[in-house]
């Protein structure tokens, strides 16, 4: 359902070129030594642990960018699941830019499916819900794009995406402007319905305020299971509500009971680490 | 001891610019609808999980890029290990750069620390031993240079840092070679010592045949300890030797007993997630 | 109010620096063949018609990247009216800067204050209503930040800024997803309620089912008087109302009698053309 | 006669790209939400008033930027004049880069479509006589490429392009050089002929002085006509002769009863405005 | 007299750059081992062969991009002649900046250098007579800009900077067009005298129909002695006299004798070398 | 055996890129101006002095980075020798792209093969002996890929490639350690045995130390004959050895008897100038 294709491909691109730059200043002295003549190769994609596919296209287009020759066979598609020990794909090409590439190309696919795989454990912990999960600009420099791609694979969905889409009023935006309602309808002159209002609260009194003034998306911070219910009686479907922090197992069941329309998560994106995938069985053809 | 303003600041500047540019397409909506005027404002770092320092310079350059009045004060140096509750600095300067930095500036420096702080893990646990921490090339798409840097200020050394400063062969090059033998001939024809020569051996038979040839730095991959000893005792001081792959502390206790030179581990930028840290009690000047 | 130093001023020197790199290409040669030596000088910048103040900071910056001793002194502040024959500003600094980026300088200027005051005309034909003027995507290529900043100096309010902040149903999604109702579950789907959704509508059975659905702004394209009462009945207040085409005069008194909230019009940066100002009165000091 | 596609084509796909680049951040959302597999359509490219077609390459390469397998069947030449109601061209291929593209595409289009239309207008009040039309430095930021063809396809010349390709002496230079042959003088030594020297005059002693120093061409600057005509017999086929200022269509019958060389004008590029185009009619296929 | 200072600092600062991430991939490794802490040094700029200054802003532009506290103190103006052994200039500031921006700085310098002192030596030779040497556009791939600063610094005139200033017909071009009148016409309706006319002559009939059709200069191709001083009189002074070849000094002592305007020269920008120069007496401050 | 295309490409594409931008600023006039319909046609590549051909793809890219059905059919292979007048190649398509792209092409050919045939003379003149010709990093600014490969066209070896590969420990930093081991034992502390260090010796004392302390190359910097032979004697096989300086035929037949691994010159890339080359005989197919 989702593809990368459909996504800004420049951006991509220069993502992908960026990482190639850190890793080929001339040339690959090592394959350069070994291979003098074209060798047309296949190597094997494969899982070390379990996990979701995510990123294909990426992992492509790496050994495109040094060769358009080199082809890649999936066994699998964009969000499907596999388990360790499974063949994900055959790399077919000349040697020389499928060794040249192949760690560039782990090292973005690893990350993908590890953003993936974790946002669709969270995703699976919300079964039956109609909570979705989201994820938060707590993403990895310059990997943005990629990571909120990632998520939705994994069955998230987009929270803003930059400080320029979407009005969120913190703490501060409130305080400066002194008070929930001010902060409103400062925003509001600023943007004028064009962009959605989401107010950040602490208390039950910033609610009020926030849903009288119309605020698109109330988020409750760090409130208890007690205040987020009185929370949602005085929301009363006006207002969508998000709830986000330290999402645990444990957080997540007792959050399942409430009749909220959000989580939102950072961990999917600053600590889902690597799903461990491998390039063996390189052989001549 | 380690300064990261003595590295490429151009490329920093690349790599901080590119977060900067997906977050802010044409402005901070949020804050520029709430601040119409400038206010001085000073705004506390501060730990909310123990954790070693890195990443200082990037974090200050995020806010004078949009600003080059915000100043920041450290409490700590750079490489200083600090514990959850500690304040770390005072940032101070004009509220609207700070707020629309805060997000990109901590994403820099929770990964930075966290790689830091990993690498400072392991190192200690070798203490005693000669044996020193290398990385990989297992690192973040776009952050190599940071991510390296920051296994420095952790203790940890550099392993190669793309594929155009060092020759590693591999199984592939070995292969493809025709023996380990040919396969060093063919890299020292190709880059006559001015390159260092490491080679990657999975049984004692390539260990003897790469010291033979004088390789300068012999992998032993995947070996049990057994077989580690033999081939220690088989080089014989005559090539460096590194031992790579999945590093757990048991796994570190038994590595230590032995007369190695490097352990390479690529958890240190791949799996070392993020240090929690926030900015809070803004407080008007 | 609205200062251009909020916004992503990365992106407004690369937009200024893509103008001088087409005037400059290796230098000015008229101007360095005559003035050998450094010559401190002054020069006016006067209006030729009357106007809207907007681009200061564009204007600056044009002799500022060229030489950064280059100081405009300016008489007005931004978003002031001005009078054919007005001294808007005085620029001083070395005569080679100022001549070589005069024609730069001017040609940002000119545009920008023409969108401002083509706005302006608009939002003051609106006085007493509470519609606001919206602008479109239909900006000049390369232009979009500074067209949408300077809509907003002459009192307008920005619409979508691109295709990735805000979604917008036209007839071609509608058609495809095989109604109104099909399309807004689909983009909701897609995007949880995090982005404002607008549809556009041609009749009083598009405007109900948007409705009916919650679209969050409905867009009344192309409908005589009548029709647009009757939408404005349907909808009552459950969706926020923008009336997009031709603004001529007479159609906006026709429009101010309307309860709506938008008019939107892409000739405020497609048609605004230039207001004439020009450099004049060189004085070496 | 003309193609774009002799020019930079480098620059010109930066223009583009940068047009592209403000218009999706990372995706279409709304095309996006509605469109999740591939759907070959046709759409029909109107016109909505008389014009000059301009810009058949930069039309069709937005499209091929986001996927080169969009087609473009046209139904008239580059410079073609058309109608309000003409079918200009048919767009083919898959729905989603189609839509993405389209408001970029036309962007372009129709302003340069406008340029050329604007100029063609000029050119045949003209008709009759041997003066040129030429464009100016007055050109829209970052468009200078694009619209100095437009004015070409339009019937008129190319003024120079860049402060660095000829010579233009003003009234500044005149002043700071000490006279018109000072000036010319420095500039001959400066750049040996290699260059064309223009002069500005003001009256009939600058007149002399430039011809007697062989200037290359002569700007006369907002002279009445008896001394246009005196000028015309001082110069005497010995320089060029160009005449700049607002050109309306009661200057234009004056001028051209002169002997001159050139018009020039910066309306052509300054105040062209839009040819209403839009792309109608999406059939899938 | 000419400055650099005057040129595109944007390109000269992009060429710049460029070089120093040819040499600095992420850091200064021999550098950066030695010294950890802050030691400001001075070194001396010195002569190891006779020339002409060239390049001064370059040299320090190297440094100062690296650390913008490095100051060059010159004892020499640009196109000043030094001789071996000449102290050229101290450069002062940390001692990191300075050794690993030396390389970079002298690479640029002493190319520079040799171009000005190449193109001087001609020059003098010319001595007496009105002739001047002019470059071409068989300059350095990337070096073109500030290649012809170079020789315009060693007395030479600059001949056209690209492709897109001044039109140039060689034998190709007359050829296709049907002869030398044709490619003339064809040339001005093109670009209707505002460019520059340069045909490239290679017999007197060519030399004739250049002549009667205007062209602004005449470029005399291998024609012998005897021809030129034909080709010389036909002209008589309607057309500038250019003459291109392999400058001996030999060839230079006959030309010097003709009644021409220009020679221009390939050499001077692709065989002038380097002038050998150091630096040295690195010194603790 | 040394292919260009194993190199990264998008670095070199980059340089022909930027030699493009310097020469054709919007379009080629003379050519735009007399074919105003493709033709397609054929020329030839020719020497006009002996050399070592090198640089082919790069002279083939110029072309096809302006029109991609540009054909190059070589006569040769990279590194064969040819003799003046023999026929390189032929170039076959449209003749515009072919004259507007002719003096790039050859601006960069002609300098690679310089550097390639300088080279091999070097390399020639050294048969019979162990001893690598190396380069070093006096590249010209933006050549040093290109360069360095020539050198290894032409038979020699590449040095370290940027001062972020390899250690090189000279004067300053050995006197600012305070001796050749202290300024070993920094290096090897900063860089673990994953670097090759090289010391610059001046005299015995310096040699015995580096070799002592484990030095993977000395350089021997201006010693005279019988120095030198002394250093061979006490470094006695335990480190390699490299001689640097000014390369003469007679110093190189003295250095020739000596036991030594490698001469490094700087004049391979600074003063090889070019070879001359030209394309001739347009012919229209």
């Amino acid at each position: 359902m989702y593809r990368l294709e459909n996504y800004n491909l420049k951006k991509v691109d220069t993502c992908i070129q960026g990482a190639l730059d850190e890793d080929i200043i001339t040339e690959d002295l090592s394959t350069n030594a070994i291979y003098e003549e074209d060798q047309e190769v296949s190597v094997d994609l494969l899982a070390k642990e379990d996990g979701i596919l995510c990123g294909q296209y990426v992992f492509e287009r790496v050994f495109q960018i040094l060769d358009d020759q080199v082809k890649v066979k999936w066994f699998l598609k964009e969000g499907d699941s596999f388990k360790a020990g499974d063949l994900l794909a055959k790399i077919q090409g000349d040697v020389r830019p499928i060794l040249t590439g192949e760690r560039t190309a782990l090292n973005f696919l690893q990350r993908m499916c590890a953003v993936a795989s974790y946002t669709r454990k969270i995703v699976d912990q919300l079964a039956g819900s109609n909570i979705a999960v989201l994820d938060t600009r707590k993403t990895t420099p310059g990997l943005r794009l990629l990571q909120k791609y990632a998520v939705r694979v994994g069955g998230g969905k987009n929270h803003r995406t930059n400080l320029s889409d979407v009005i969120m009023l913190k703490d501060n935006h409130i305080q400066a402007a002194g008070g929930v309602k001010e902060a409103i309808l400062k925003a509001r002159a600023y943007a004028p319905y064009i962009r959605t209002i989401i107010v950040e609260t602490e208390n039950l009194d910033m609610v009020k305020e926030a849903v009288e003034n119309k605020a698109s998306i109330i988020m409750l911070d760090n409130m208890d299971h007690q205040t987020m219910e009185k929370a949602i009686e005085i929301i009363d479907g006006r207002s969508f509500i998000e709830v986000s922090g330290n999402v645990t197992a444990e957080k997540i069941a007792d959050l399942k009971t409430l009749k909220i329309d959000y989580i939102s998560s950072g961990a999917l994106t600053h600590s889902s680490g690597i799903i461990d995938l491998s390039m063996k069985n390189l052989k001549e053809l």
